[in-house]
């Protein structure tokens, strides 16, 4: 008992938000480690090696055109903006922290793809024969999806932790994802093209529980710079549309060549566009005078996207797809508006994105949706090769039937809810240790702690125009003084 | 007489923003029709559908790389951030409508999407054995293209209609445009790959019609809104970017396989290089010191690919590209100079991003360009194979000469306008009732009435530094109160 | 003596930044050439050619699919992102000259590229037969990375000269390019990818050159506006994860086909990652508080992907990539620290973006790490085919070895650097002379000269609440009425 009570003061000590000394250590030693691991590890497979043109020989393959660049490039290209830009700039919204938001989304997105080429890579393309782990663009997609679980999990604790933490938070996030991505992929042999469960369930949960362990009474000590401005708002438009637009990018990337990458991403893209028109309907008609509140729509249009994610490659049809998108527009929104005040007050649970609504419970929807179309495969929907092929019934699952099938995606369900519950705990009580340089509750969101800014001096005032030696801070200063003085 | 002065008065009483019934509303019934009707009609087509394999075995397809996604998906992907990105922040330049251009941008094209995979997909995709419209990746980008016509013509009511009037303009511009196409493309047989008629003259009118049946004589009540800021000029410059470097996928995206989608995506590349030096040129020469407008680069270096959108698949030559582009960078800038004041001054018809100069008169244009390029189409030039393939003359246009398709290309033209002008009156008509909650003269061009804003803090004052509990808006208040008092 | 003297005095006469003649004129007379010279040489090529059908007969092509457009154009697609959205809003980081950056990029890319598929088609498309060049999607590929050149070194001049010199600049620049790339890939034989050598070395030089002609002692009166304010830092942030991202494309995007390009992609995609770790590292340390400066974030991020171009295709491997960005993102951090300050201050070069430390330095050690790589080279790591392949051993270079070529890549490194310098001096001359509307001295990084701004009018006060009539003007200006009265 003494000890926890040592332990909270311990945690409780006055905030420092110098970092100059860990940050700069946390990223050589890491990177160093990353270069020894890769030296050890890391080689290119077979459509990456200059053995290629001996191979596709061998192979009796005809063109070029077949290596798997060209299967998933573009896709891949279209992930990466949804990491880096789309998540990067959909948390700019707050006003005085979007160099935080898309800065250290930069870096720890930059720091996870390695350590999750290496984790995934030893999990899933280890070759037996020399030990070494063998990559081609696949698994820079994978690594991509995996950074996108840390990813989600930052957003809910945007603008209240410093880049070391978030460093922390990626190695463990990283971690604890391809074990729970082994798990279900490979152990369970759920599918889950889009990562509704493996990605953003876990992410979801992960992050929220990692906020609900770094829990701060007294945030409203901040609460002036908790909301957005104009202009800010606007840049995080750009982060959902392009999160919107590559997400049948995303749910398709790593899905069957041919039917498999067609059909996922027209599923996306239906259901996509189903979850904008609930999400406007529900977030106009919750507020005075039928106003769109920029929140939802930043927010909850995106949901249809994570939900459809295991089950895009399926027969989910495009009506089904629709359908989906229906259903967590309206959750999603209902969620900003009722769920995220209940969990910050009842729960203590503080969640700046509120990727409740947009990631987790989308994610667990998901992965019902996947089990149910799961299910109920058929053979006469799918072709006996198509079942065959979609589910990948094959090798020590050759006899699995659809309806089994149905009941590994639902464990697997719960597998992700557990790893990412668990983990965030786990995680969160390290990261509670005062040593990480997180700022005081008055200085959250704010990005004078961590980042040099410049000057503000964002508008030239007309009086430019009668003496341009005088500026602005001349201005505002003789103001002030002369306030003093008349008081 | 006395019932058309009844529907003016009807039309003219006061306006009321508050669409909190109206927009759900209409949201959650046409999002429930679509899930309905796409319940009834739509399947995926052979090369989406989990029995491609066996497809791909019978037609003798040796590689998944085949499927024609594999050949459209990375233009349909530049095609979708046209449409989201590219149309949505182009008007996000004036001062106070960001989040109305970007937002009803957005929302009126996940709704049009869904309306055009059906109104296209019974008219083209419709497979007669069961009735069932059967889609992939080539109804995706249709539909996009479809959606782009109704953002076109968003542009000349940019600011002056509410969300519920866009639903209802882009419901009947869907269902024109759809017919329209069917026309152009099946009956007449006129080629259109980039669209310039189909897409631009008819987008371009239907948006002019509307606006000038919807003419408020008093709008320069809102003239203070009516400009641009710095900053909104930069982001609408993202816009005028992402359409810019992707049009060469719009107009490439649906044609045909191998030289064709080649030849398009070259051509367009040309027309638009050339078309930002000549607006360059004319901006320069029409203000005082040579001072560029960023109206004119935002929107009139655009020109050249709206105008080789027809004839970007035939052998227009590189220098016929470069020569369309000059044209029209001329043609559209010196059309912002003199002929958007003057439409509004003396047609009544008010144009807020000037479509008429970068849609409207470079989408005629481009109909005349592919008329005269198809009419000169010879044997020597393209092969034999090769003119049959670019024309299509299979079938029952198996006698079909160049001169002849000229002749039709025209036709086309005048169909496009028709249909833009006629539908626009038509609809223009039923948005003048005053059910819609679009704005009064002296609120348009303003966020406030359909959306909540942030609060005004744009700029935390430098005076933070010597009190920071003291802050702008108290600083501001008690300026104000010093002033009263020393008046 | 006395010649030197009046060109000096020539020179230093009064600005006047009216260009009102010169930019139209010469914008448009270029244009005309453009056309006149497209006419004369510029055809399709045989994969853009309507003859293709009877061509792929003919070479007993199996599929359109191998049409060189569906190798390439996803990768043509991502470069023209970053000629256009990556280095324009690069370089919006300036307080007021955000108009300026990502409008002059835009005009000079668009000039550029036309007239570097000329000056490349003469070296390289040139076909003898009929005197034509034969362009296709390749080409297009390499005049935007002829381009790229040019914008690296406008990076150095930005804010202190006009859009003529700028077109000046690109149209020397170009030719400068295209004779060094000739020079270097065919003369010497050297590979160089991703450009390292040719675009970067040269591009930086030759920037950093012009500059160092174009000195302005009394720059420091511009000093007010030489820096960022916040949104602006965000919209620069916009264009460097834009070039972060699609780097890889960059660097793979005229690699061989299969193993070439997948290899390239992968080598860049790690070299940038290990870089950000590195400066963000390096950012921290040399802040107080070990804040992190947004300069570094912007532009030594890139770094990485700079210094792997010329070795991307080879056997870098992994762990080679990753150390070859974590170098970079040292001494491209500590450039921006010690070497911009010391350039300015003692050589008189004023390197406005620090192309130095993102693209001349990084260039360099491309190079060497090429050249390294290459005579490094054996046939175990490559197989005897893979050799041959990789570096194009053969024709009249079937008898090269590995060693021999490192030595040549050296070599090919002092080419470009001498081309950089050499250029940049001689064009920084002709930049000189008093014709071209650059601005004054105490008039740089203002978009005022060139470009009609909007009003300023950025935040509509809260004193709004009480008296909506009174405006933020108003204030300002009775603000400074009372206090000329109160002095």
């Amino acid at each position: 008992m003494g000890c926890v009570q040592s332990f909270r003061e311990l945690c409780d000590r006055q905030k420092n938000t110098n970092v100059r000394i860990s940050l700069p250590a946390v990223c050589i030693v890491w990177q160093t480690a990353m270069i020894i691991l890769f030296g050890i590890f890391i080689r290119y497979n077979e459509e990456s090696d200059p053995h290629w043109i001996e191979y596709r020989k061998e192979q009796n393959i005809s063109s070029d055109i077949e290596n798997d660049f060209y299967f998933r490039y573009p896709s891949f290209q279209d992930v990466h903006v949804m990491i880096f830009v789309g998540f990067g700039f959909l948390m700019t919204f707050l006003k005085r922290y979007s160099f935080g938001a898309v800065g250290f989304n930069f870096l720890i997105a930059a720091f996870g793809l390695q350590w999750a080429l290496l984790m995934q890579g030893w999990f899933h393309s280890l070759d037996y024969n020399d030990g070494k782990i063998k990559i081609g663009i696949e698994n820079m997609i994978n690594a991509d999806f995996c950074v996108a679980g840390c990813l989600i999990a930052f957003g809910a604790v945007l603008g209240k932790v410093s880049a070391v933490q978030l460093l922390v938070m990626t190695l463990f996030g990283v971690t604890l994802f391809a074990v729970e991505e082994y798990i279900i992929l490979d152990l369970i042999h759920a599918k889950d093209a889009g990562g509704s469960m493996v990605i953003h369930t876990f992410g979801g949960y992960y992050g929220l529980s990692v906020s609900w362990m770094l829990y701060r009474p007294n945030l409203n000590q901040s609460s002036r710079l908790q909301g957005s401005v104009y202009h800010s708002d606007v840049f995080a438009m750009i982060g959902t549309l392009f999160l919107w637009m590559f997400w049948p990018s995303f749910n398709s990337a790593i899905t069957d060549h041919g039917d498999g990458q067609h059909r996922a991403a027209m599923n996306t893209y239906l259901a996509l566009a189903s979850t904008v028109l609930t999400t406007v309907a529900i977030s106009s008609l919750f507020q005075k005078h039928g106003k769109l509140d920029m929140v939802h729509i930043q927010n909850s249009t995106l949901a249809g996207g994570v939900a459809v994610g295991t089950a895009a490659e399926f027969m989910l049809m495009p009506y089904g797809s629709l359908i989906v998108g229906f259903i967590c527009g309206i959750i999603s929104t209902l969620g900003y508006v009722y769920l995220t005040p209940f969990m910050e007050k009842h729960l203590k649970i503080q969640d700046t994105c509120g990727i409740h609504n947009l990631h987790a419970m989308p994610g667990v929807i998901g992965g019902i949706v996947g089990a149910i179309t799961a299910a109920a495969a058929t053979t006469s929907v799918y072709g006996a090769e198509g079942l065959i092929n979609t589910f990948d019934f094959e090798g020590e699952f050759k006899d699995r039937v659809p309806t089994v099938q149905g009941g590994h995606q639902a464990a697997a369900l719960c597998v992700a809810i557990c790893f990412g519950v668990g983990g965030g705990i786990l995680v969160g009580c390290i990261l509670r240790l005062p040593i990480w340089g997180d700022p005081a509750d008055d200085s959250c969101f704010d990005d004078e702690h961590y980042w040099e800014l410049p000057d503000e001096e964002e508008t030239i005032p007309p009086i430019i125009q009668y003496n341009s030696h005088m500026r602005n801070k001349d201005i505002v200063e003789s103001n002030f003084s002369m306030e003093q003085t008349s008081r």
